[in-house]
């Protein structure tokens, strides 16, 4: 018997939010079902147990951005072309892609606890439910699990399935390795802005931010593609490293300079004492005398404080400074996207379009 | 060429503690040198971050009884015959058992935090170094990617990679619901002992400790010994949930009559408001107005609380009731060891053996 023709996505599959939002629900029915933590017996405690784990899912995975989970349908119709897409291609990297969401849902709850943060995506933090509580530290790693019941169940008999595992593994373990580095270079009440320099400030981003919003998206789409050169995935972490770097750094960036209304927060990172792009940068540039400002001034939440030091920030030029790292960095990256011929360029240029000169 | 014999067990490999010991410290220094979180240059904050990293690994992995870890040696010595055992074959084995230490020892930081503990193995908890604290929610996360770092450094090329990978991942997100059930029926500060049922202690010892403890190390035995028959690891998921859930009333029957020198601890089931297999049997046998008893006392910290809930359990006869139970589980597990012939029986008598009446 001949193999069905494939159907292809133009017939039945628009990727809108809604349609990929579709696709976590069925996969979140499907992890709280997942026989290998569900006995015979229906028991008063384990819907309890399903319960919660739903509302874990619910609260903690799909209220975000969503673009990182996205970007996987977008990066497989650029190497394949969308017309070359078929609805279970498509199926597929949604999949993956709410993989990433998975991660990063995992990610935030753990962060949140350890910043003690109180509000996340317009909610309170899940851990600071009051039934939650620390509770959310066994959740988290209930969202970690998420991610590889979801690739065994859909991805067990791919070729690709066991680069997939080692792909999610080796990016959470630089996400992880990532926040170590933040956690140990500003701890938490104690902050030495020795340690404030470009050098550690880049290492701290490419691992806590670079790798898992920006190579992995793309490597599941590489994979899904069928690309397997290694040259093809170390040419892409390149890029998406670079990438993220000029992500966060405009995310320091619209934390001070870009519009409330238009961020949906009140950025608060001279407050917070945060390891910011802008007081490194500002650090680097400044006289003894500013740097003893900003020693005195920064991470208070005083209004004066906070004035003073926007008020440097001003004088050190940081607004232009700012846009001549992102003139510069586009300029990297297209230079770099443009020479080389192992991928289509449309993979980079298509993510790049949708951060450059972003506004929120 | 023809392949080089391999190189038996019995030659240079004697399986000790300290042999066991010397393959942590190899893998441990792999780990903190791991290509995937180390750049060229030499910072001062990436040394921070491997000493850190490093202090993570050896404060809270090597530190226990290892028997978990060491099991996977003698599985697969009992399935291929000690004297078929190569050293690679030993190495293998125990690279497996601490991937077993590593999962045990994330699950345990973790479980720390949420109880709110003081000790673990005779030392402050991690999270309650002065400078650790909440940081310790990461270095769980990292301790959980240690075991993926080492089985794709020393499996990838093993026929049954796939299949570890998912081994481990089923046995951590079985663990976690274990907690999760723990951690919903028994919520810290407000306890229903409506909860306390047989039933439900049951399902929480068999998610939370069974399956990592007994089936974990026995099915990595089996997947180096080549074993591939689904039969045979469902087979030894059966026994060992057995196995685990004896283990698991032991400890709660020694908690409350064990030998504090002999166990090493005061046991404080009674006091912390333990869902422990006594209080769950006691209930399931006693009177309304004995129930008012243990309502009344239960989880209190007076002595005379803890007083009243032992004169009940031996109104109760809970020691009786726990050699009963012991010999029951004892002649249903034989019974199962020996009406099977998928594996060798030594895998599970040699485990039984080290377990039944076991005073610590």
């Amino acid at each position: 018997m001949a193999e069905p023709t494939p159907k292809k996505a133009r017939v039945g599959y628009a990727h809108t939010r809604e349609s990929f939002l579709k696709v976590y629900e069925s996969l979140r029915d499907e992890l709280i079902n997942d026989e290998c933590i569900t006995s015979a017996s229906e028991s008063a405690q384990s819907k309890a147990a399903q319960e919660w784990f739903k509302e874990v899912n619910d609260y903690n995975v799909p209220g975000g951005k969503l673009n990182r989970g996205m970007a996987v349908y977008d990066v497989l119709a650029s190497i394949k072309g969308a017309e070359a897409v078929t609805e279970e291609d498509a199926f597929k990297a949604n999949a993956l892609g709410w993989c990433i969401e998975w991660l990063q849902a995992f990610f935030l709850v753990a962060d949140d606890i350890m910043d003690g943060s109180i509000t996340r995506r317009g909610q309170p933090c899940w851990y600071k439910q009051p039934k939650v509580g620390m509770i959310a530290c066994n959740d988290y790693i209930l969202l970690d699990c998420c991610i590889y019941r979801v690739l065994k169940k859909h991805f067990r008999s791919h070729t690709a399935y066991a680069d997939l595992l080692d792909l999610f593994h080796e990016v959470t373990f630089q996400t992880s390795h990532g926040q170590l580095l933040d956690l140990t270079t500003a701890p938490i009440g104690s902050v030495d802005l020795s340690k404030y320099t470009q050098d550690n400030y880049m290492r701290i981003v490419t691992y806590k931010t670079a790798f898992y919003t920006f190579y992995l998206p793309v490597a599941c789409g590489m994979v899904l593609a069928g690309i397997e050169d290694p040259a093809a995935f170390e040419l892409a972490k390149k890029i998406c490293v670079e990438m993220g770097q000029y992500f966060q750094i405009q995310d320091d960036y619209l934390d001070c300079y870009g519009d409330p209304e238009v961020i949906g927060k009140i950025g608060t990172d001279i407050e917070d004492n945060k390891c910011s792009w802008l007081v490194c940068t500002a650090l680097q540039v400044a006289s003894e005398e500013q740097k003893e400002v900003i020693k005195a001034h920064y991470g208070r939440k005083e209004p004066e404080a906070v004035a003073a030091i926007k008020a440097l920030y001003g004088d050190l030029g940081m607004e232009q400074r700012f846009r001549d790292y992102e003139a510069a960095s586009y300029a990297t990256l297209e230079a770099t996207i443009a020479e080389q011929n192992l991928l289509p360029k449309q993979v980079f240029t298509s993510l790049l379009a949708k951060i450059y000169k972003r506004k929120k």
